[in-house]
């Protein structure tokens, strides 16, 4: 499932923006939606990968069958996301670049699993080395 | 300030959407960005009032010196947006028929207003009575 994750971060940096991807899938897994990080591509600052991916599956009753995977660790803004939509999990490819509010979400009872991805890392820290202000803007961090 | 963001809510509820509505201002009440929830209108699970605001508010360094407004306690998601991006006070017109994330944002710093407005808790008072099902989708309360 992350392979989709790191696909659509990769069509971010090819679109020169934030090489941050995720994917929203059943627990059967069914792929029902997939997105990548659109603040350059857009001009959007609302839509993170799991933004994207989340708005990509449409209207949805609920979320107690759904696994959110994301090449990076959700900031408190897509962590926020996870809880009140009751996502009960996440695949997260890389916590070492940035780390957001997955520990929250587990105290919240949302399964974590990081698979420290060698890619997602690599994609992640040559981005922040090569566009520090661009990171800081999407994390607002001034 | 809260007027703009009662506005907004009543243009989604003439739009036969959710009657909630937000803008983000600058300290020295400058209007950035105003709102509404458009689950409904664009079938988008994740616009909430308050990312429609954000968004609306465009591409920013960062949110030292904004003020959310909106005519209901934020939701998770929407608490964790404003704790992502430092946005340090929050003005909520009512807590009344829903109670989200300010405490959490509250006891991170953040500076919470709660207004209790009579015209918001009415806005979502009908609302919910109207329509139960669409707002337990819009909360992901299954």
């Amino acid at each position: 499932m992350l392979a989709v994750a790191v696909e659509e971060a990769r069509a971010g940096l090819a679109e020169g923006g934030i090489p941050i991807g995720a994917a929203l899938f059943g627990r059967d897994g069914t792929l029902l939606g997939r997105g990548h990080n659109r603040r350059v591509q857009d001009g959007d600052a609302s839509t993170h990968a799991e933004t994207a991916a989340f708005r990509d599956a449409g209207r949805r009753p609920g979320y107690r069958d759904t696994i959110m995977v994301t090449t990076l660790s959700p900031c408190w803004y897509c962590a926020g996301l996870v809880r009140q939509f009751g996502i009960p999990s996440v695949v997260i490819g890389e916590a070492r670049t940035f780390s957001g509010g997955h520990d929250w979400l587990a105290e919240h009872g949302v399964a974590i699993t990081i698979v420290d991805d060698a890619e997602c890392a690599e994609l992640m820290t040559a981005f922040v080395a090569a566009r520090p202000e661009l990171w800081s803007e999407d994390i607002g961090s001034e």
